[in-house]
């Protein structure tokens, strides 16, 4: 199985993903800072990865604040904010670093050491709980996907993605296990390649078929009747259904709903933001232009010419055919359908 | 001026736009074999491009083929074969073939001598023309820039895809050089970049404002309200107004219509194949995959994993705001329009 984070007694161990799918290197980082500028510098990505990664770094930074009560609580609260401005758009971070720091406030009674305790256990536990999610999702997914269907995906949202197993691939991966002789189109996925890196590696990994293409063919091959469904993540759904994610989604929507192909959104119900009503309310995380005109440490466009880098889009809920969540498939209306799943979400934890 | 085509006495020359905008080296070809394959290989591109490289080609190839007029035009009908078979899905090929391949039938008479003197003359003329027609195609679509707009363009459709000056790209800077404070998101057109590469570079040149965009933003733009109107060249229309023009033109197309953005083609009239009746008869270039996943030398996807590469695709006329010709702009029926402009544009030859 793919592991992209893991642990050590002292650090948080990650696949560095900017290397694959050539090598594979982890990388054990020993501070919050370090981890902090590992998800900011896509060491890591995918908004369920992010956050149990954030999870498990401020258990690590537990162990190195303060014994007194005040100041460790107020330690694990900035060493969660450094997390959390690491990437703005992907509500999991934050969910992660809120799940740990209630913890330790509900708890500190109990000692500092106790706590400390607790965080580790809590944070592997989160580790866990997101691979299982993924299963269930997937689980309610694969029923939504034909037979011998044809998946294109934006971006990675597989293994790499979360703790394990994926969402939008997880749906992919619980269709092949079921005997359903599903292929994948992956979109590459500029400027960071999630698409012919990590997804390519991914269901190579598992023998599932997969073809590349580019960002710009997805049209044309729903115009030649070669899409069955679109299955993606999400960083942040909106109370009302509106779903952020990786550049480009809002297109391939567009593209799917002017082609009567369904389209799917799989995230955990922690991507779900309750407290942000639409789409028009979530951050867009605006990167380097440089990132988009070198490639491969080779400037693309003549020196002098920039480029425009907004990392997500948002994608409004007319366009979602469903969001496939750990708890069940959400509908249109999506206000009541996500405010009940969260609550299943809640108790769950 | 850009001058992406020349000639010597005995060769062709051509700008490797391969290694845009890093380098600017030129290439003399001295055999049709070699022009094809420059342009199977991408050396030059872009519809317009092609024809004139194909004329002068064949006016070279003139000088080498044997003194019989039989055999001089049974040779210049075989030269003209292996031009044409090297990029399917362009008209400008075949139609610069035709047209120097009819001359030489008509004033074979004149002896061969006297025709390989016509048929230098005539390439050099349809070089000369291609610059004209682009100046006056640019002044008909300038006025359909709305002042500072921002336009969005796909792919390269500018003087390096022509003899001169540019179709999408001739509006633009028609526009530009009638005072209008225009500006260009450029879609960087993957899998071979001539927008980040190409288009970038030309308006660098000129000193038009330039910014790259990944091909997968343009949605995202739009729902912004970032971009005012989109203009992009053609490698072939259809009698019905149809258009195959550089894989990505068809979901632009649908992300303008679905934001209300005008979507205009700007187009010489030989890029307009009235033998043709719809986009369905029109043949797309399928390339090698590898194309897609080797970027700068080094496999961007897995080994093992392919990848598809339609080189084209069909925007269906029905998302067409309009046709910018030399002889005017064709709007909606498109079919009296361009059978208008073609009859203006063959009693120009």
């Amino acid at each position: 199985m793919i592991k992209p984070i893991g642990w050590t007694d002292d650090a948080v161990v990650l696949l560095d993903q900017r290397l694959l799918p050539g090598r594979e290197v982890y990388l054990e980082l020993r501070t919050v800072d370090e981890v902090a500028a590992a998800i900011r510098d896509l060491v890591v990505r995918g908004a369920p990865a992010i956050g149990v990664t954030a999870a498990l770094a401020l258990a690590m930074e537990a162990d190195q604040l303060p014994d007194d009560p005040d100041e460790f609580l107020r330690g694990l609260a900035e060493a969660g904010d450094r997390l959390t401005a690491a990437r703005p758009t992907a509500v999991n971070l934050s969910w992660a670093v809120g799940r740990i720091r209630r913890l330790a406030a509900r708890t500190i009674a109990d000692g500092v050491e106790r706590v400390r305790e607790r965080l580790r256990e809590e944070s592997r536990l989160m580790y866990h709980q997101d691979i299982e999610i993924n299963r269930a999702l997937g689980r309610h997914g694969a029923a939504l996907v034909p037979v011998a269907g044809r998946v294109l995906t934006h971006c990675n949202a597989g293994a790499l993605a979360t703790a394990g197993y994926g969402t939008a691939l997880g749906v992919v991966r619980a269709a092949f296990e079921g005997g359903n002789a599903v292929s994948v189109l992956a979109d590459e996925t500029r400027p960071f390649w999630q698409g012919a890196r990590l997804t390519a590696w991914e269901m190579q990994h598992d023998g599932i078929p997969c073809t590349v293409i580019t960002d710009s063919m997805a049209g044309h091959l729903m115009q030649r009747g070669d899409i069955d469904v679109v299955i993606v993540g999400a960083d942040r759904i909106a109370a009302n259904g509106d779903v952020a994610n990786k550049i480009g989604t809002y297109s391939v929507a567009v593209l799917a709903r002017e082609h009567g192909i369904p389209f799917y959104v799989a995230a955990p119900t922690s991507t779900i933001d309750l407290q942000v009503a639409s789409g028009a309310e979530i951050p867009i995380e605006q990167r380097n232009g440089d990132e988009v005109v070198i490639v491969n440490h080779q400037r693309i466009a003549p020196a002098g010419v920039g480029a425009a880098y907004p990392a997500f889009d948002v994608t409004p809920s007319r366009l979602v055919t469903a969001i496939i969540t750990e708890h069940g498939v959400v509908r249109a209306p999506f206000e009541e359908g996500l405010a009940g799943v969260c609550l299943a979400g809640a108790s769950a934890e």
